[in-house]
C-alpha cells in the first residue's frame, strides 16, 4: 500500500473495435468499464395494486437540497413495467441489496409478464409502511421512499432519466454516524459491476474534507 | 450466508427531518443513502493546455451501442473548471481509482484556483497517448478516452448531466474475460460512499442471465 505497483500489460480497445463486438460481448464490456455501480431494487405497484420489483444498476445522486436521485431506464420489456408504474402512480421505493438476497434480486431481471409480480417469483417479501403507496423489500436494510418528480428523455439513445425526491429513509439505527454519513457497508449493502457481478466491500478509509495545502487525515473512527 | 439475519432496529428519517438537518449533515446523509457510487478521476485541459483533474462520484452508464456514460456536475467552483474544459475542447478522460491513489484522488476535490493543475498538487502523473487531446492519469489501471456529446440542464436543481461517448478503453490485459466482462475488481478499482469513504471490493459471485422458471447458476470461473 502506498507503493506504486507495476501495471499488468495495458491493452487498448477502440470505439471501432467495441462496435464490431458481438452484441452480448459489447453489452458486457460497456456495462463493466465504468467501474462499480449503484444498484438497488425498485418497488412499485400500479393503480390496481399489482406489484413490480426490478433491479436497477444506474442509481445516481443528483442533489442534496432536497435529496434527489435519478436512474436510467433503457427501452425494453424488463424495466418498462416499473417505469409505467412510477409515472402512473408517482411513487416508488429504492431498496438496497445485501448478500442474503442478491440472487433473488438478480432474478427480478428476468422477463416476466405484466401480470406476474417479481415479489412472488423471487421470494422477496413486500412491506408496506406509514401509508406509503409503493411496496418496500422487507429483507432490505436500507429503504428509500421516493416521489416521482421528472422524466427526461435522453434522445441520444432513447433512454429515460427518471428523477425522484426522497420522502423518507429507513436504515439500521447503528449505521448512522453523527456527521450524517450513513454507513452502507455496515448496513451490508453491496455493489455490482457489469451485468451480473456482485461485490461486498471493505472500507479503506474515510478522509477529511480536502483543502489546498492541507494534509488529508483519516476521520475514522468518528 | 444464505440465512436471513435479524435486522438491527430500523429507524425512519422523513424529508422534513432531512431538510431540517444542518447543511453539512444533510449533504453527508443525502450522498450516502443511495449506496455505493461509481467514482473516477476526470482528466481535462483547456485550449491553452492548462490541465485539470477532478474526482467525480456520479458516473453512470447510459448506453452500450454506442457506449455512453454520463456524470452530474453540481453548481460550484470545484468541478466548474472540468465542465468548462469539456465543453470548450470536447474531450475528457475517465480514470479508475485504486487503493494506491485514493488519497491523491480525494485531494483533487479541494478548491484550487483556475491556474493550478490538480495533477501537480496531487502528485498524480499526466499521461498522453495516441494523440488523444485530454490527459490520462498514469497511475490508473483502467482509463477511458471520452468525447463530449451532450449537456443537459436538470432544471429541478440546476445541475448538469454531461454525456460522452467512449472512444477508447485502456485496461490490464488479464482483466478482460472472454464474454466481454472487464473485471474491475481484479484491476483493483475501488468504489466510494458518501463524500469521503473509499472501499475495496470482494466478489460474491457472477450470476447467469436470469430467465423465468430457471435456476440461477454461478458463471465463475469463466
Amino acid at each position: 500500500m502506498g507503493e506504486t505497483k507495476l501495471k499488468s500489460k495495458q491493452k487498448e480497445i477502440t470505439l471501432n473495435q467495441i462496435m464490431n463486438m458481438e452484441k452480448q460481448e459489447r453489452v458486457h464490456f460497456a456495462n463493466s468499464i465504468g467501474g462499480f455501480k449503484s444498484v438497488g431494487l425498485i418497488g412499485t405497484q400500479n393503480k390496481s395494486k399489482l406489484t413490480n420489483l426490478a433491479i436497477v444498476d444506474s442509481i445516481i445522486h443528483i442533489g442534496s437540497n432536497p435529496p434527489l436521485f435519478g436512474m436510467i431506464f433503457r427501452p425494453g420489456v424488463v424495466e418498462r413495467h416499473t417505469l409505467e408504474n412510477i409515472v402512473e402512480t408517482g411513487f416508488y421505493t429504492i431498496n438496497h441489496i445485501n448478500e442474503n438476497i442478491f440472487k433473488q434480486a438478480h432474478q427480478t431481471s428476468a422477463r416476466y409478464d405484466r401480470e406476474i409480480s417479481e415479489f412472488e417469483v423471487s421470494g422477496l417479501n413486500k412491506e408496506y409502511k406509514n401509508n406509503f403507496f409503493a411496496p418496500f423489500v422487507e429483507e432490505s436494510q436500507v429503504q428509500l421512499a421516493m416521489e416521482f418528480k421528472e422524466k427526461i428523455e435522453l434522445t441520444i439513445n432513447n433512454t429515460v432519466l427518471v428523477i425522484g425526491e426522497v420522502k423518507a429513509v429507513y436504515y439500521p439505527e447503528d449505521c448512522l454516524q453523527k456527521d450524517g454519513f450513513l454507513d452502507v457497508e455496515k448496513a451490508e449493502s453491496i455493489t455490482c459491476s457489469g451485468l451480473d457481478s456482485y461485490h461486498k466491500t471493505i472500507r479503506i478509509d474515510r478522509l477529511s474534507y480536502a483543502k489546498p495545502n492541507q494534509e488529508l487525515t483519516s476521520i475514522l473512527p468518528l
